[in-house]
């Protein structure tokens, strides 16, 4: 019990509150090996929900699975310029098989845009052979310094799509299409608000044309950019010399995307939904809905316990019962830690008037009930609380975003306030760098056709965008 | 239609044979990456299905899935002495990240043994702790010099469980339920037979205590080792110094297992099944267990095919319609080579009747029936196909199997027939040996428990084993 007990307060400190959190509630554990982590069970059980949804959303919308090989030849990321200058810092190279030194060192995937080029421009040849859909679910690995469970690793799961399309028009639709399948499941599944818009020349990806992401807020104010999507134009297409015979007979160059999201939303989930009790999960990602604990084992109790496991069963409403030897209290608190959106305290007292209490995570409030009114008090909660949790999330967000006139309103609100800042931007990247430089604050996105009137919030100039600014995971 | 044809011949050249169906049947493509394969959808969908009824049936027997890290650190992978000997020549080592190099070269992990066990150590406190269930879907790398699709490739797709048991028992029963769960999977999912039995010394998995495999025939005679489950006893996790408080208070060694499976397993599919005309999938594991053709894209023909895909949905029977512009003799080719166990041909004439035409794959056979009685045939074909593979299978492979009853019989059996060998065996590893080096024949496994008589095939003294010999993939 104390050792659960042992997490420090949100706003105390923030840092040690999450790393509390994500130990504490069982979703991942230090390892051994510098800069990767466990994912445990409870966490890898969310990642499971995760991929579900949206693999089912990329399959209804025509997508299709593959996977690539895991290494990509130097010469091979060498290819597209851009692309390896923002990569080649952080890779880790492979440089020998068993004893012998390769001639060529490879490296882990970063990404894997180069691997698809290289695929694409084989398998591309006809008006025929297009849009390629393709999403793969993996693993990439970047040579991190510092680390963060979920946040920064040197190992992420992911998923990244890419894709090839005959027109520009088709690429963009493409682009903002699956921007907007993570926007819906962020804000649907997750209960996340997010910013969706476009980054800034300066923040988007190596070697994309444009790059669109979604901007969470964390409690703390700080962002957490919880997915992307990119529009590569026909880049590196060219680099990579793709090319098809268009219906004209016209040999021409394909348009591409590419998106992913990782497990980074696990960090969002904690980092927006918890609190000083731990994790709070939406009930639409949560692995199991609901946490029965028997407040004893006698045989009352147990039967009941079975009785309801029963009820859930036929209602498809997941579960996990905790009848381990511990105290009640304890499994209280670890429920809480865990955020099963439910729990339900099957008690002796309780059953001889044939109730039980439920218990709801995102306010703590307690409901005794019938226990045949179980299902559909559930069914009920598991609404209120997925709604509840979105609407919590998004007035705190909202009131944190701050806008911000002048460079002294700014410098204020930078200064004193942590959230978002919104401004007017001429689309300088000597703003830009200035607002990095002062306040460390780097731009999130912006929303694009937002009608702009008045001044750059730094020089003065016309202004030409509506751009948000923050501090970053 | 022509590059479908090309298919070699399966009794002409075996070899080429397989490289020709995995090609065409779009299960895989080579990658510019030495040693590495690309899996294309169609393979891809194939594993996702394998994954889908084996992930099941792991977390029904309480298994929780988890991820480790990919990497290994050199002093890690050294710590259990006869592992790393085995491991560390096929290792690939990765000496720099980014610019800067390690200060300890890492490997990409080969098999999670010591992963799992330098977590374990740290997590294992109390009889309470156990057992521990765990299991991770994900990629390995062995270096091998000569890759095959699906067979040997330098990047494995797997999953391996890693278990810890307070008694030997409890995970010598871990060990044989897991190779159970395969064998139930691949008999009566994949159709594939398999002689299920022990590891030889000689054989067994590098470090374990006790190795068993599931050993299929492929086509050609040859074997494929088409999944493992290891007993370790308490040796790694002695060599880890993992230890727990038992229930009288006494701090004892715990005892593991490891077993997996990987996309091996659709090789094995390809060769048990395949024939001239290219894949042949049961239609318990085909992600696609029909495939429509529509002979014309007429009114007619395409409003009926839009019905039977509505039947088919409502049946809940995966499909995939064909609707290329290509012509109707392609069509068929393009799916018989891809293996779908039944298509139906949608064409004007049947309509007429109000009839299609259904081929099944395993037979070729077509079938003219009334649409309304589509889903009650199919229902009857899927089950005829998948118990005609699986006989088809047994029945092939038990005709090669041969029983040598001395060394002139093995030796006349092992130079002129394809197949399994079956003998007496005293147990001996110079016997073993002789037979491998005379005849390329390495033990498959042993069957435990079969009561013996008779000399050993090779060196006349007392057997103590019926042994499988064979040469292998």
């Amino acid at each position: 019990m104390n050792e659960l007990k042992e997490i420090t307060k949100r706003d105390i400190d923030f840092a040690k509150w999450y790393t509390d959190v994500v130990k504490k509630a069982e979703l991942v554990d230090y390892s051994n090996v510098k800069g990767s982590m466990i994912i445990c069970p409870y966490g890898y059980a969310i990642w499971e929900e995760m991929q579900k949804v949206l693999d089912q959303k990329f399959k209804e919308t025509g997508h299709e699975n593959v996977q690539m090989p895991m290494f990509i030849p130097e010469s091979l990321l060498n290819i597209e310029k851009e692309h390896v200058s923002g990569f080649a810092p952080e890779v880790a190279w492979v440089t020998h098989g068993g004893e012998e030194k390769l001639d060529e060192r490879i490296c882990v995937r970063p990404t894997s845009e180069v691997l698809f080029c290289d695929y694409y421009k084989k398998i591309i040849k006809s008006y025929r052979d297009l849009p390629k859909l393709y999403n793969q679910w993996c693993t990439i690995v970047r040579w991190e310094k510092t680390t963060r469970p979920f946040l920064r690793s040197r190992e992420i799961l992911w998923q990244e799509g890419h894709t090839m399309h005959a027109t520009k028009e088709e690429a963009l639709e493409e682009t903002l299409k699956m921007l907007h399948i993570y926007e819906d499941f962020q804000k649907n599944y997750l209960a996340i608000p997010v910013i969706v818009g476009k980054k800034t020349d300066k923040e988007k990806f190596a070697g994309a044309e444009a790059s669109y992401s979604l901007e969470a807020m964390m409690y703390d104010g700080v962002a957490l950019q919880n997915g992307t999507s990119h529009y590569f134009g026909d880049g590196f297409a060219k680099s990579f010399g793709i090319t098809y015979l268009n219906k004209e007979n016209k040999l021409v160059t394909p348009y591409q995307t590419s998106w992913g999201v990782t497990t980074r939303m696990i960090g969002a989930l904690i980092m927006v939904h918890g609190d000083d009790q731990g994790l709070v999960l939406p009930p639409k990602i949560a692995p199991y809905k609901v946490c029965l604990i028997p407040i004893n084992n006698t045989e009352e109790v147990t039967k009941s316990t079975h009785e309801i496991e029963e009820m859930l069963k036929q209602a498809g409403i997941t579960y996990q019962t905790d009848d381990k030897d511990k105290t009640p209290g304890y499994k209280f608190a670890l429920a809480e830690v865990k955020g099963y959106p439910v729990r339900i305290e099957i008690g002796p007292r309780d059953l001889k008037e044939n109730k039980v209490t439920l218990v709801r995570r995102d306010t703590l409030e307690k409901i005794s009930i019938s226990k045949n009114d179980i299902i559909t008090t559930l069914t009920k909660l598991f609404e209120d609380i997925q709604t509840n949790l979105y609407n919590r999330a998004l007035k705190r967000r909202d009131s944190m975003i701050y806008e911000a006139h002048n460079y002294e309103e700014f410098t204020s609100i930078a200064t004193t306030k942590p959230g978002f800042i919104k401004a007017n931007w001429c689309g300088d990247i000597s703003c830009e760098n200035k607002i990095k430089d002062d306040f460390s604050m780097k731009s999130r996105c912006l929303i694009e056709n937002e009608s702009i009137t008045g001044p750059c919030v730094c020089c003065n100039k016309p202004a030409k965008y509506r751009l948000y600014f923050g501090r970053q995971y």
